[in-house]
């Protein structure tokens, strides 16, 4: 902040040290192909979301850190994760870390025009002031949908259907992901039932959680003994356990284990293992409401699934969470083959508008990983083989001359192709190599003498740089006719419109 | 940032209190008919943009702060409007404040991969941490273009022309608007022969170049008492001058006064003005140079002009100045007509990206104000008249039937229309209401008796609306036959594209 304000033309050659040039550490600059496969997702997840009745609808990037307040996903360190700084009033505004706080902040706002329920979906950039890592970003996109003031679980499976309708529409194939459902209330009811309700057991349930959590990774004794004294892994850290006893262990894993082929069987299996907790049973009736929502509509295919391992780790969750799972497999860091994982995932959070309203304010919703969703359509082939094409480049070949190249590229623009003068200083050849790294497939001539012919050249680069492949010299000499020829000035546009079909 | 984290569900109904739902001060939300008319003319601005060779780059909103420098317009205040904080290493971050510093380090650290000149484009939000004011904005969106590595003025000539084109892209009409050019070394040229050249007279300067960027609201009189000993306004407040002398003061306003409708006049005009100055005259020849590639392609006809008036307040720029104004008239707030005024403006900067390099890269670039221009598509009817159409809403008329519902909204998606089952705890009423609101055409219902017969009722909102305004009770009858109607359950997709069509 100390550097004066002064011009820097005149004080750059003075000093050649200066500013480094340098990204900040945990955020990504874009190029064209990122941008425009990111934007076609975009439009897609979009135009489901429309179809299901949502509306758009964008807050600010900012918002007042006591509005915003504190839901971050890692509970052991509140008072981190997110950008925060005084404005000229003194006033504490923060970065938002997700969309879901400020939409609370809006909804409170607006409560009394907006119809209710309120649908709406946004799509945006969100900050964490965390320790980057490999994949893992200061500021990354999320895409969200929610629907606030519907207290019935059918809000929830809709929000389930309509992350699978989304999936496929960018172009995961049906049998290639999973929209998992639980409940928070049924994982409440274990908990409960192991007498670890209330207050007092918070950081504990938390243990117990990430326990259950880890079912995929260290599979049921991996779990079983994180819910006990602690797990060493093969590379000899010690995870320290719940420290539950024997019983709360065993029906901890009789939870985890719940699910089975058939959905009144894995309802039947949590109703036993919830047993004595009003809690508990409430959240597996509203689990069997969900799957009979989701059958009547004929997702019960496989798109949308009762899954009793999926727990969420945001603690502000009240009822149905779930998750939506790319179940293809990808190799790991060490060439093993795992499933791609968890791409978009939400609940139901009754609380988060209601803290600014004092009443309650029911409200589901859930969110895309955009970045995650798009390198998961990159494994699969689906985005990143569009080739982007260049502009027509007429070249400069007389410097004097540029009001008429500049009228050569006005006339192709002006029939609709993109196309541009040269305009560096440089001379012919790096002249081409520019066109070349643009992506251009051709370019336009006009030197002195085509000039007083009347005439332009065009120059098929792609032919072009396949004339040394021709068989033979009459093939060659053919190739080079149609890789470079001379038409009449006014025959300009249909010259080059023959060049671009060519190569599509 | 002092709010411990704790559950919001359990916490909002015991304490009424709770954070304020505010927006910041300054900031905005949009809603979808702001959103849509934005993307609209986004999509516009890009596809002249891409027509005219440039390709989409994105840099993140956050810079080290020693990277992106002091280039604020407001000189006075060099070490404020910037939103800074520091990450958990300690390193100073800033918001970007324009899309310009980010991109003069993008170029810088890319340097060698990119082709030169690098013509890129980008779109995004900016951040001030200034006073926020009616129609000042601390979050606003900007759209750029710029060409790094061109040093020939043919680039600024393009931008010129191409900032002409998208105007008349999003629904400017050939006549509302003019992209008037200057020369930041004529202005230069002008200090030089009054006397002003050098780092010791850069205040002084600055005061003139305000007298001269004044000129549109006080005139050549107000301008004159600028330049001198100072300016008392219409409500008595005083400006203090520049206190130049009467040579001086003329010298600057023969300069003010160089614009002739013919520009060969005008650019004699100029060269009287800065005879003496080198840096003038090349000015002057820059700007003849524009004015021939402008004329060579057509856009010297009223959209591309030469005006020696423009200023651009901002210090970086070192040549070529572009402003484009909206000529048509608006009512100011005492309803007097005043030209809309600026949209967009840019120039070149040669100096910004160097400051990284130690080397000089020549650079130009403008800058379009999303908000300003939207304000003025706004004026002249081009956006904000369309109207949304809502979903069709499946009326909820017995809770337990919900599954049935459901389904109804599922086939209604799979037919592609917009269709989503009412999912508040409310009556027929509410419903009813509820649908009004969201602009729905019209709503499905199916009760017990419909359910019997395997029918589903469809109720136009639109004709309904308008049966109180039948002539008579034939007319009545006849139009409230067509308002609501029974079809069998499997003619609901025809029957609701039937309505829907009815009503474009």
């Amino acid at each position: 902040m100390s550097k004066p304000a002064s011009s820097p033309a005149s004080e750059a050659p003075a000093e050649a040290r200066g500013p480094a040039a340098r990204l900040p550490r945990g955020f990504a600059d874009r190029g064209p192909a990122d941008i425009a496969a990111t934007e076609r997702m975009l439009a897609a997840i979009r135009e489901v979301y429309e179809l299901y009745g949502f509306e758009a609808v964008e807050t600010p990037f900012v918002e007042y850190t006591d509005a915003l307040g504190k839901f971050l996903p890692d509970q052991d360190r509140p008072n981190e994760g997110v950008f925060s700084f005084q404005d000229d009033d003194d006033q504490w505004l923060s970065l938002r870390y997700d969309l879901t706080a400020p939409l609370a902040r809006y909804v409170a706002e607006n409560f009394d025009r907006l119809p209710k329920p309120y649908r709406s979906y946004r799509c945006g950039w969100v900050f964490r002031n965390e320790k980057p890592g490999p994949g893992r970003f200061r500021q990354f996109m999320q895409f969200d949908a929610d629907t606030v003031g519907a207290p019935s679980v059918a809000a929830d499976a809709e929000i389930c259907m309509m992350a699978a309708d989304t999936l496929e529409k960018v172009g995961v194939a049906r049998g290639d992901y999973a929209v998992k459902v639980n409940n928070r209330k049924v994982l409440d009811g274990v908990m409960e039932v192991i007498g670890l309700a209330g207050d007092e057991h918070a950081a504990r349930r938390l243990i117990v959680l990430r326990a259950v959590d880890k079912l995929d990774k260290v599979g049921p004794e991996g779990v079983r003994d994180l819910l006990g004294a602690g797990r060493m892994d093969p590379s000899g850290d010690f995870t320290k356990g719940a420290g539950l006893g024997p019983d709360q262990i065993e029906r901890v894993l009789a939870f985890t284990a719940a699910g089975a082929g058939d959905v009144a069987r894995t309802f039947d299996n949590l109703r036993a293992v919830v047993a004595g907790s009003a809690q508990g049973l409430a959240g597996v009736d509203e689990l069997a409401e969900i799957a009979a929502l989701v059958a009547a509509a004929g997702y019960d295919d496989g798109r949308v699934v009762i899954d009793p391992s999926v727990v969420r780790g945001l603690e502000y969750y009240t009822g149905p969470v779930y998750e939506a799972e790319l179940t293809f497999e990808v190799k790991d860091e060490d060439g093993r083959p795992v499933r791609f994982g968890s791409v978009a995932g939400g609940g139901r959070y009754d609380g988060l508008v209601s803290r600014f309203r004092g009443e309650p304010v029911p409200a589901t919703g859930f969110s895309i990983g955009v970045s995650r969703l798009l390198a998961a359509l990159k494994v699969l082939g689906k985005v990143g083989a569009e080739k982007t094409v260049g502009p027509v480049v007429v070249l400069v070949m007389d410097r004097d001359r540029a009001a008429d190249y500049q009228r050569l590229v006005a006339t192709l623009r002006s029939a609709g192709i993109r196309a541009e003068m040269y305009l560096g200083g440089a001379g012919m050849k790096p002249q081409m190599k520019y066109a070349d790294r643009r992506g251009s497939v051709c370019v336009v001539i006009q030197g002195s003498d085509e000039k007083v012919r009347g005439e332009v050249q065009i120059k098929d680069l792609i032919l072009g740089a396949a004339l040394s492949s021709a068989p033979d010299r009459e093939a060659y000499l053919k190739a080079q006719a149609e890789a470079q020829f001379a038409v009449p000035e006014s025959d300009l546009v249909a010259a080059v419109r023959k060049v671009l079909a060519r190569h599509g």
